[in-house]
């Protein structure tokens, strides 16, 4: 058997994906407040709103939800995002738009297009360890900017251009794993410099619809739009591709994302994804555009905001209430994420290994540095705890802190 | 922009998707006969069971089917899954068997963790077009091997072998696109010789229950497990992996199948697919999963079998009917596909392009050459239309070759 290659044991070796898993499995055991996974919060999955659309699609339209589907997506949902966007003040037509199996896949199939061996990707640090997992199989070298709490730091970031990057990654929007969100001059500049030194953004934009505070800011796509003066009736060409999901505002297990990008480079992804898993789900496709076409999607977003607010709002109470002198915090305004920045002598990996003895889950932050650095950082997730578990999950975590230093 | 890539245009040329693609398009206009795409018969789809099982997982189990899930796939599936192999004689354990997005995507995962540039794949000739897609990304150098009536042709493979190739990629039963089932000798012969040289099988195998002539014959896994004998109670560590699907024996587009491999090359699987797309729709898995613990998929597969046995039986009678001598074509025992070969001065492809003029649509046997040749070939499916329109698509076809000839 060839599977112990050298090549794919490199391509993998910095896939970190098992501490999570690892982790995922501990906190099944009873008791074990997890604020370790990515997980929505599933107490306000919309199941009965589901469950009424698939009986409609198998009553209506049975031999098109069931059959294979052509791969660039089920074109009335394409539509759909497209006026979607359009009442945002992005332009788009149905050739800008791919729709995959969840966003995840749109940075795959990015990577599999773009990335050759020892190409260089700019990325934020901490950034999305998924993303990372997903472009490492291609294995760039990456040049890490570093971010603050106004996002990635723009002042360092010209230098970095200058290594000539084939493209940027950010995530704007309540960053995983940070939760920060950049101000409106970052991302001008952010957008301005990627298109003097003709860098493409790769704008990962899975949270922005969870704003619970602040005012909503343009995304770097429409940005973008502005800076090339995109026409309205034209497909869109311009220079940051923009990944979507529907796993954040409706549900993950459906597995439903999309791509918006440049027509060429969509013919180039349908290509990719054609030989990768032939289309996304039609049954699924049916059932975001059912719940799209009727308004409930619009209805449903604000519940998930106000129970985000809510559980963000608990934790960060208990963080003051709990959490010793010298650990530092991000304070969200939206998204599903914050970050915790302990004193530097504190490794985050040990520190879970006790924490799950008290029964409480997070995520340390090395694996969030994809050029190494972070042990004295961890992500806490919000979304999926309640506020009691929430502060009783911090009340267990400080105390163990408060052991340490 | 640098997505005008030198190596992905190059990666992406032999993508012949393009040409079927477009047939699919053409088909779309009322009155056309399309003997061309790959479809399953979605006049028996099994809509009204799809529906219940949807009502039943919403009901009981909603924030499982609808929440993010583990890479692995579905437990309670992989283990209905390993149940139905050891009825079949075959033994595996959990740690065997990983769900996908369709076999398609095994065929993309293995040849992302398995193939490098210019790593030679040895195939037979016809193949599934398909696969080459998935491969090709990754830029291997096919070898290919003559396929017969009795499937691949053992005698040529030794030398082949010596090549040095990497995996040998095979579809025993039915084969996709020429209908040709191997004999029992022939698979002896092919997992006797790969064992020697000991290069990898990838045995694809979406229609082995769409048998509906002839007995059923072992499959290469369960050939390999009699040659290095397997014990029943460990898990499977051999040197074939087995690729499945549920879109022929439940539908398409739910995109779903599974992977039989050893846990190493799993454990390898898992961490490419948690890059690619996390996991497959957790929601459709708990579908496929109800379906089948039921016994509903046991039930529903002998249908499937009738309805094809009387569809390919329609389109031998008509080519018997209409079609002129000199030209021959397969007889296949199961599966959804007949391979017509015309005589060698007649292309296929500029057949095609007037019989669209006749309002009927085939696929020209070229794309299925990874090494060049085939033009006087073409692939009929008769598992998507009725006996009349097959006999009506036939005569067709049979008029316009009797003026070409």
């Amino acid at each position: 058997m060839h599977t112990r290659d050298q090549r794919f044991a490199r391509r993998t070796e910095r896939m970190q994906g098992s501490a999570i898993r690892e982790l995922l499995k501990v906190t099944e055991i009873p008791g074990t407040i997890s604020l370790a996974g990515g997980l929505p919060a599933s107490d306000i999955f919309p199941v009965q709103q589901v469950a009424e659309a698939t009986q409609r699609i198998l009553k209506n339209n049975p031999a098109q939800a069931l059959q294979y589907g052509t791969t660039e997506g089920y074109t009335p949902l394409r539509e759909l995002i497209i006026e979607r966007m359009r009442q945002k003040g992005i332009h788009a037509t149905v050739d800008n738009i791919l729709i995959v199996s969840g966003s995840q896949q749109g940075l795959d199939l990015i990577a599999k297009i773009l990335v050759d061996p020892n190409d260089r990707l700019l990325v934020e640090e901490p950034t999305y360890m998924g993303a990372l997992q997903a472009f490492n199989p291609y294995e760039p070298r990456y040049i890490a900017v570093r971010s603050d709490d106004q996002g990635i730091v723009t002042e360092e970031l010209e230098a970095a251009l200058q290594q000539g990057p084939k493209c940027l990654y950010a995530l704007p929007n309540f960053q995983n794993p940070s939760g920060v969100t950049y101000t409106l001059e970052r991302r001008q500049q952010l957008v301005e410099l990627a298109g003097r030194y003709n860098v493409t953004i790769l704008e990962d934009d899975p949270y922005s619809e969870l704003r619970f505070e602040g005012e909503h800011l343009p995304s770097l796509l429409a940005l973008e739009q502005q800076r090339v003066q995109q026409p309205p009736e034209r497909p869109y060409a311009g220079n940051v591709i923009q990944f979507n999901t529907f796993s954040k505002i409706l549900t993950p297990g459906l597995r439903l994302g999309w791509v918006v990008a440049p027509a060429e480079v969509i013919r180039m992804l349908v290509l990719a994804k054609q030989g990768t898993d032939l289309h996304t789900s039609t049954f699924n496709q049916l059932v975001a555009y059912e719940l799209m076409r009727d308004g409930f999607l619009e209805s449903h977003i604000p519940l998930i905001r106000e129970t985000y607010r809510q559980r963000c709002n608990a934790m960060l109470d208990a963080l003051e209430r709990y959490f010793p002198e010298g650990v530092r915090w991000t304070r969200p305004q939206g998204g599903m994420f914050l970050w915790v920045t302990l004193p530097e002598h504190i490794d985050a990996a040990q520190l879970l290994s006790r924490a799950l003895e008290y029964k409480i889950a997070f995520v340390p932050g090395a694996a969030f540095h994809p050029c190494g650095g972070g042990q004295n950082t961890m992500r806490l997730s919000f979304s999926s705890s309640s506020p009691e578990q929430i502060d009783e999950g911090i009340k267990r975590l400080g105390s163990l802190l408060k052991d340490t230093l």
